[in-house]
């Protein structure tokens, strides 16, 4: 049987543009949903695909395992790839045929978004991978040694302020947050990040995305130019991306985030998104230098700089460096912290420190999105705050933390030695492993993850240029048990490659 | 001494303009915010700037009374209007001097907002005053009663939930809320509301507020055309707004809201928000006729439909006509329901219930926008519900309200007699009191709130050609006691302007 014509595929390879694997994963998978690519039909072996696209096999091979992962081809690149018989958007089918009482058809409905809506509507796979709830498998990264909260505690205050709340009325509450809990947070980040603010400039979000996408919202016109790092954090990618704004991808290097890196490409820059404290997924700390650089650049091109400070609060090794809002004398920084990493993520609480003259415009969008984060939670976590049990907790996790990296290195270097290399990090909650360039990070993926074993491909991050290879291994969630067992299993991944 | 020049004042009378007093009220603020009028000077009389301007005096005094209210006037219009010595910009100052370490002055950014930013810039005076956090006092409208709530049911759930979802993890959830959350919620709605839709349809949300703004986003593109109820909700008046849309009010009459009313500016329209149960604020429940012609009219405009359907759980007398959203046979309407009526505000819970077309495309925008809500307050919500608390409460208020409704009735009967016409309502948490045209709504407010008495003008809801005069009178917050206080303060107010 003939292999099938692969529909033309125009790839796009601006700044901005995904990777290619990924944009040969979109086109393909668009064909077979249109029905262009038949159920059961035969591809184009990779090497083929390959020639006639002038592209590295690997980014086929790549691009085909994605498609495998997900159910939409079946068999193997050997012995010839196929359309799955039976496509993923059957079996995920989760809307139920809609009953109606009357006798008409349901008619599908215009389309009717906004450019939005469309935008949303258009990276719909990509969306749907962003927004997987976390899993409680090695090594999903972001996840909190649950077990170590102090419930007890955290149940008692609720305790206390439910009661305490019953008597003052629980109606509307401020937009910028529980007056409380922005002291605290004020007071914490002056102390342990060296942010300089008022209360006032403190807006209480629902976690650090409600922060990402009001930012954009309140300073992005779609085509606004927007720096981000490369390789990126994707909930920043993503929501910058929502506004239609163009997202330029900057290399970083080992002093972090340069705007000059991209040379003329960033002038006219309306945004920057970093991570200077520990960059995301990279690890690198941002110089002095750079920071003073990139403030001095804000200024001169009248730019915003969002600085995601997303676990500052775990740094193992060195001295850390005081925030680059502390820096800032011109008020072009707004600071994003969390409390995802320190208390848990399902509490969706964190804050944004804007500049005084966004104060009122930040408050406001806050109002009309959503009015304010829930009372009783705000209530709990500004008394976990001040009674000490904040600081006390972070210190308890910075010390497991830091004994669960120690482990994880010393049993990848036992069992995964010469098969991927993990560098210790100075700070956050996961390690980089690097893959060798015959062993695409991607197929690793999917490959552990049919094992229950969750590993983010390096690559995802990044633009396909960057030539990033690598597995993000997030080990704070795991104790020493199931870190061992995620490093067997990951040797057995691997080894199958080699 | 010469009273000053009004600066030359640009009246727009287009449908979707603010009233015409609000127009007045903004530009003479502006012009002393931008020094045009110098503190201390005097205005010209209200009949004067009347005659020049070639309006009803009353418009004059309206805007007036609003600026001495907030203080940018002061003395009484008889005997002369001057504008404050001391602004209220000066005496609202919320924010501390930036102290900097760094000797350079931190210089003004530049403005640089999204056209989003700029229209919420734009408005900053009406937002500042629809963000107002509850008061207790009488009679603020869509307060619960709290000292009712069972509190100690509340605490047992929560504090189960918080050991229960210890052992789960407390990652990130599912962004389209808790599964548990979601089926409590279809099956409520399906029972009390007639909604018809399965659990992947139903998107948990941070109160209607959040619904509405999702909806305005996905569905609205600046300069689209939008239909509103005239009078009309202004958490949804504002959010919409906020998309840069053109919100055309439609007059409602005693069977609700009808397209119709508008004739040819109908057509075109995106979007319709509606509140069939309950008119906000008038009360009129919308005719079963109208709620056919209405979905009869979208779905030939190819239109969307808003339901808010806020507190439909409320009703005392008559038969409650099911939701229109069961009516519905072609996917049009997105409904809207809230537990901020049922449980409290604090809490912000709502949920939206969106045609399965739009499934993807809310929940892709919900993880965007801030992942999901916070899991604990879901869990417990859904036990609350699951375990019979929910509809247990929800018919012990029904009685309570009533009662206090009837409470209220009887003693305006008795003290407010002549001075404002208190009608029965068949539904929800407010009643509306009609005023003679000779006291302006806007007037009695002002005084009212000197008095801590909160009454909210109905000719705030409403554009100014629809005549509107009298007060909402939220009474479910408040026992008999507050209530009887209540109206002997309303009496004083009003028999000040008889």
């Amino acid at each position: 049987m003939a292999a099938a014509e692969i529909p033309f595929i125009l790839l796009n390879d601006a700044g901005n543009a995904p990777p290619v694997y990924r944009q040969i994963y979109e086109a393909v998978r668009t064909s077979i949903l249109k029905g262009e690519l038949k159920q059961g039909i035969r591809l184009p072996s990779s090497r083929d695909l390959a020639r006639r696209l002038g592209l590295a096999r690997i980014t086929i091979v790549n691009a085909y395992d994605q498609l495998l992962a997900e159910g939409y081809l079946e068999g193997r690149s050997g012995s010839g790839t196929y359309v799955a018989a039976r496509l993923p958007e059957e079996l995920l089918e989760t809307r139920p045929p809609v009953v109606r009482k009357t006798e008409k058809r349901a008619v599908k409905p215009a389309v009717g978004l906004s450019s939005y809506g469309n935008r949303l509507r258009a990276s719909a796979a990509e969306l749907t991978q962003f927004r997987q709830p976390s899993r409680a498998a090695a090594f999903q990264n972001g996840v909190t040694a649950i077990e170590e909260f102090p419930f007890d505690t955290w149940a008692k205050l609720t305790q206390k302020v439910i009661y305490r709340s019953a008597r003052r009325g629980l109606g509307y509450g401020e937009a910028a947050g529980l007056r409380e809990l922005r002291e605290a947070i004020a007071a914490h980040l002056a102390s342990a990040r060296g942010v300089r603010c008022s209360v006032e400039q403190v807006i209480v979000t629902n976690g650090a995305q409600q922060g990402l996408d009001l930012t954009g919202r309140i300073l992005l016109e779609q085509n606004d130019k927007v720096l981000i790092e490369d390789p990126c954090y994707a909930g920043a990618r993503v929501a910058l991306a929502s506004t239609g704004a163009r997202l330029i991808r900057v290399p970083v290097d080992s002093e972090g985030f340069n705007p000059d890196a991209v040379g003329k490409q960033s002038a006219g820059a309306r945004l920057v998104y970093v991570t200077p404290s520990h960059q995301y997924p990279l690890g690198v700390t941002m110089s002095l230098n750079r920071r003073l650089g990139l403030l001095d650049w804000a200024e001169r091109s009248r730019a915003w700089i969002i600085e995601d400070d997303y676990n500052s609060e775990f740094r193992y090794a060195g001295r850390p460096l005081s925030s680059l809002q502390g820096l800032d004398s011109q008020n072009r920084v707004i600071y994003l912290g969390t409390f995802s990493k320190t208390i848990f993520p399902a509490l969706r609480l964190a804050c944004l420190v804007v500049p005084p003259d966004l104060v009122e415009v930040f408050t406001a969008a806050r109002a009309l999105t959503d009015y304010h984060s829930p009372h009783i939670e705000q209530a709990v976590l500004a008394d976990f705050i001040a009674e000490g049990h904040f600081a006390r907790h972070i210190r308890r996790m910075r010390a497991l933390y830091e004994k669960r990296q120690a482990f994880l290195i010393e049993a990848a270097r036992q069992k995964l030695n010469g098969l991927i290399d993990i560098e210790k990090a100075d700070a956050g909650m996961h390690l980089v492993g690097r893959l060798p360039e015959t062993i695409p990070d991607v197929s690793v993926a999917a490959s552990a993850a049919e094992q229950n074993l969750l590993v983010a491909p390096l690559s995802s991050y990044a633009a396909p240029r960057t030539k990033l290879n690598g597995l993000i291994l997030g080990y704070t969630g795991f104790n020493e048990k199931q870190i061992a067992r995620g490093v067997d299993k990951l040797a057995k991944v691997l080894g199958g490659f080699s």
